[in-house]
């Protein structure tokens, strides 16, 4: 059986999360990484596998069956989701959810003969799944996500970017108390501070003024007044060696009725390394991204759009035999 | 908007938790009820929804967009499905693993201009949608199900069929030691033994041998010689007021690697009614069957073949707006 040809635009966590998932699939060849960093530098162990200028992406498209998007929402694909998706079968995991209808249409748009599946990875993506599938199958009922315990680099990046930090990382962590007042039932109405905490751990400049640090930290608007917030000040050793990890997780609960019957559907993840997970979801929904092209299902898709067959490397048959 | 119109057959508990569900759907009408049962018996409230005999169908294909068959794998569907799936859009919950295979073939045969999804509930249905989806994210790895705690229909039935036996409910309960060993990560080998126990509650008649119908209970082979099983006897009160209920529930639990890390996902059901749950997934799945057929994806279908976004009574972009 020919191999699906992949390639990653993009070479930072995720990229490299994708690029292990890929060398790992039997049914996959990593073909080609695409990167604005200094090729000489980069280290790539397979010797077959292209290492070009991301500019260069345009140049491969008979060479290439998905390209799987790794560049960052914030910065990077907003341009590339529509700029690649014209001339190559994509998978990306944008995940703005506020905006991705507005990025949907333009990848859409942009579409005609391939197939670009968008917004993949966790969440959204595996959440999205469950959100989608409790509430069809309980639609008198109430969902609820949480997120953690785990790293979130946006507000990790918020601290460092306040004077007086050399280096932070933050932990978001669901409260049980949240989680265990949803499971009894009763479908709560839960504040934002009532469902997360935020952990801190700062090194702080010599001489920087630590409550002054706090203080902004705490009463940061959006990512973190509206919560309860730690914030631990260590030495920058103990930030390398005890939180250089990217573990996260989280989980998706739908607490919902029928008849007079009660219901608890609950998802969860623990993730060791959140963008190599993320990576293995990306490679996942390139097998899908291939298969649907190669039958003609062209446009933007979603994960709610994807049969979950398409993502697995064994045939139909195998999975209705061994898994359903 | 026209409202998808909607056919039971079998009038049993899943088709009474399938009527609750459609009743509920704002895009649905319940339009038929087909039974064996003695009509004249029957108390549907909805003077507008027609309580026919089962062999009426075949004259009602005019009238009705899915039929949805809740009849007893082991009894109905095996005649059912290919019968009623040559005529009729259909859904059903075949749910004997190992025979799937064969019975999706017949299905398939007869399904020439029809959609018929088979296979649907929990399980198989919801629990193959998780393992399906954990494996193909993480093919390093393994999968573990485990069922409860619910009552299992056949087990109780199997104990009722014993000697000197008037009443039994069996409940399935899986070891918590079992699951404690797949979330720490260690992928173990387990037994059925390690896995679940059997929870007995039975009413003996008058002077019948007890430790008789314990040992019948606990050597019974495929049922109960490879469990640990505990046998309660109680009075017929008992029975009736504390175990008349049809909880069940149960977890999916995937362990897997990439790289160096590892992940967990996990995915549960706590059930306040068995047959109240399956008839909603069946309901939705009945809505998914109308899309389908209206696209022209004709044949047998499962839960992997279903884009999750036809599960629901929102339209694409509302899902994507609010659930991605």
């Amino acid at each position: 059986m020919k191999k699906i040809r992949i390639g990653i635009a993009g070479y930072g966590n995720v990229g490299i999360g994708v690029e292990k998932a890929v060398i790992a699939a039997p049914d996959m060849q990593l073909r080609a990484i695409f990167t604005r960093r200094d090729l000489s530098a980069l280290d790539i162990a397979d010797p077959s596998v292209l290492v070009l200028a991301l500019d260069e992406a345009e140049n491969m498209t008979d060479e290439i069956d998905v390209l799987i998007l790794c560049g960052s929402t914030a910065r990077d694909l907003k341009m590339q989701g529509p700029r690649f998706a014209a001339i190559f079968n994509i998978v990306d995991s944008f995940d703005a959810h506020a905006r991705i209808p507005e990025y949907m249409a333009s990848v859409d748009a942009a579409a005609k003969n391939t197939t670009a599946i968008i917004s993949t990875g966790w969440d959204p993506g595996l959440f999205s799944i469950m959100r989608a599938l409790s509430e069809s199958v309980l639609p008198e009922g109430a969902g609820y996500t949480f997120w953690g315990k785990g790293v979130s680099q946006g507000h990790s990046t918020a601290i460092r970017g306040i004077e007086g930090v050399k280096g932070a990382v933050q932990y978001t962590i669901p409260l049980d108390s949240a989680i265990e007042a949803v499971r009894s039932g009763g479908r709560p109405n839960l504040t934002t501070r009532q469902k997360h905490m935020r952990e801190c751990y700062v090194v702080a400049k010599p001489d920087a003024d630590r409550q002054a640090i706090e203080e902004a930290i705490k009463t940061m608007p959006d990512y973190f007044a509206d919560y309860d917030t730690t914030v631990n000040f260590i030495e920058e050793g103990e930030l390398i060696s005890r939180h250089s990890g990217m573990p996260h997780g989280g989980a998706v609960l739908h607490s919902g009725r029928t008849g007079k019957n009660e219901h608890m559907v609950e998802f969860s993840l623990k993730l060791g390394s959140n963008p190599e997970f993320t990576g293995s979801v990306l490679a996942a929904y390139a097998r899908a991204a291939f298969r649907m092209a190669r039958e003609g299902h062209f446009g933007a898709k979603t994960v709610l759009d994807v049969p979950l067959a398409y993502l697995s490397k064994k045939d139909r048959s195998a999975l209705i035999k061994e898994l359903l």
